[in-house]
């Protein structure tokens, strides 16, 4: 049976991709191999919208984020986490592992933070040294205001953001130096269609200045020794080859492709995929700032959302439960990377009928439609 | 031009591992991938030799190496890092980073650890808790005695063996369990002739004891995490699907093959390697326990082994050159992995007729002869 990916990372690997990253292995160290990476770099440097270097580490994406924390503070350092998920957890708890001190502003999971109460929190306690934030709150399909948190914290000289963009990058805009954000982590399997073991950082010049102070211990996810090695064309450790030579072809296809034309796509598929739950009468979990790259829908009375999932699969279709606190609440569509309006149509067909079997009526063919309409018109 | 790859590590990959890694992605806490990892655990033990659970992380060896130390020591503690080469400086480098104590067992390039002076140190200094070695020092192609090692380690029950197995594990015979190693770590791109992405770490009963007093920061390398998770057939963060994949194909040849086998099919290269630049001529830098995975060998006079290497890729042939304060003076030739006889002998031709080039006069066939009397004989 066919298989469609319609998760929140891994996402589908295209066939192009595969073939290149079935290529002989090159020596780490190799002319050839060199070459790459300096075209990596720089391609890289376009997907994050950032004129900095863009650090890439052979691990997932929880790896650099862990790099964030280690690289810029010290333990006993205060820190404001934006806590509205299993992701923003996932700051607080590597944040508390460095015996970093957390302020954790808690956001009702479905919610945004409000960046009001960011700076109302960084007004007092002006020893906060970073707000830790996910781009896109991937357990509650939320996007969180990263670029008005940015506005706030570069008038602070004492206070960088970091944005966990894991499954944010290269779905929807986040203009780095644009934007002003000064920590940007990613992952190679969400939008940017590789499998998963590659992980990205990039930091502001303010933020390497946080980098020079800091006094937790890392050696694996050093960033200063990775930013002097890539300066060479290196790793400073092995490079990941396999999925290098991988990077190397969807980086060329994303450039060739310009990234407001993927934005636009994601956009699409995002509203059409909406428009086809809300058609069906569902609703979706995310209350404020719904995602341009996935869709969290309520399950309906009476409907475990674990069995949406189930159902789907049992048609070749993924997609993601709830998880912690929302499972069985609600199921989750993902529509970002390797990911097309057929993949989406046949998505929503089935949803339709999984419904229908799990007792909750539908009429067959109306969140198609729904779609259709969408997809229809012109980007 | 045809590669071949005699380095240590990234190591050639079979095309049958290609293709096994180009297959269509699966999700990662998918039933599919949760039985691929079922598989690949129960044959991780078999590959190192122990009824432990084997961690898998999405990382090179550094990062296994980096959780060795952070997951099994405290700020404060006493360390024994033996350093007879560039990895031996990477345990010690390790080792700081953490706030340990290093005692330094400083071993000339190209010789062996006695025993008797690591126990010497530990009788000097009972409060060492750690004694870190590499089994196959690979700048210097020596092996380390590390079964004498556990022999002290083991009567002590309040110091542990960490080995950096990095380049022998699955090259020659280390039976953690039945030796009494402590830590193994290992990775992708040596002789599991994978690229590299994963790395590996086994802990004996012993060692996890340790694990519940540390009080390094670490999250990404939790090994405690990872244990729990893998005991479910998941991996703490996102696998690394494709590389598994790959895992999974190879372990599976390893099991079918056996060890005994690989390692004696090793041993004849090795075997072979070292008699070929010897009937040239030429010395091998290791002055003890050459490895039996990795020839190194002096250049002669008025050649660089940097030339050596040059030379030798101009055909095709990577080998690699010396290291820190053996660059220029050796050259080293691997021979683990997915390389045969023919890969031997053809990187001996060419080693002679680079050597005639750079004005080191040997007679052509010399070396190959050698080679070939010792690779005609029954294993």
């Amino acid at each position: 049976m066919k298989r469609y990916l319609m998760t929140p990372g891994p996402t589908p690997v295209a066939p192009e991709t595969q073939l290149a990253m079935a290529q002989p292995i090159l020596h780490h160290r190799s002319p050839q191999f060199m070459e790459i990476l300096a075209k990596v770099r720089e391609d890289l440097k376009y997907l994050f919208q950032t004129e900095q270097e863009v650090l890439m580490f052979a691990a997932t994406g929880t790896g650099a984020m862990e790099g964030a924390v280690a690289n810029t503070l010290s333990p006993g350092d205060y820190a404001l986490v934006v806590d509205g998920g299993k992701f923003g957890e996932r700051w607080a708890e590597l944040c508390e592992v460095y015996g970093i001190v957390v302020d954790r502003l808690r956001v009702e999971w479905g919610r945004a933070v409000k960046p009001e109460e960011v700076a109302q929190r960084l007004q007092a306690n002006p020893a906060i040294k970073a707000v830790f934030v996910q781009a896109n709150e991937t357990s509650t399909a939320v996007q969180h205001p990263v670029k008005e948190l940015a506005e706030i914290t570069r008038s602070l000289p004492g206070t960088i953001l970091v944005v966990d963009a894991i499954s944010a990058l290269g779905g929807y805009p986040l203009p780095m130096d644009e934007w002003g954000l000064d920590v940007v982590v990613a992952g190679s399997q969400k939008a940017m269609m590789l499998p998963p073991g590659l992980a990205f950082v990039a930091l502001s010049p303010k933020a390497w200045e946080f980098v020079k102070t800091s006094k937790c211990p890392k050696y694996y996810f050093d960033f200063a020794k990775q930013l002097k090695s890539q300066q060479k064309n290196q790793t400073a450790f092995t490079s990941a080859v396999t999925l290098t030579m991988g990077l190397q072809q969807v980086l060329t296809w994303i450039r060739e492709q310009g990234l407001e034309k993927i934005f636009a796509h994601n956009r699409k598929l995002s509203r059409a995929a909406k428009a086809a739950v809300q058609a069906m009468g569902l609703n979706l979990y995310s209350k404020e700032n719904p995602s341009e790259v996935l869709t969290a829908v309520e399950a309906p009375a009476g409907v475990d959302g674990q069995q949406v999932v189930a159902k789907l699969r049992e048609r070749g279709i993924w997609i993601a439960g709830g998880q912690a606190q929302a499972k069985g609440k609600i199921f989750r569509i993902a529509h970002m990377g390797y990911i097309d309006e057929l993949d989406l149509l046949g998505t929503i067909g089935a949803l339709e009928s999984a419904l229908n079997e799990l007792g909750y009526k539908v009429e067959l063919g109306v969140g198609v439609k729904a779609a259709q309409e969408i997809l229809g018109k012109e980007a």
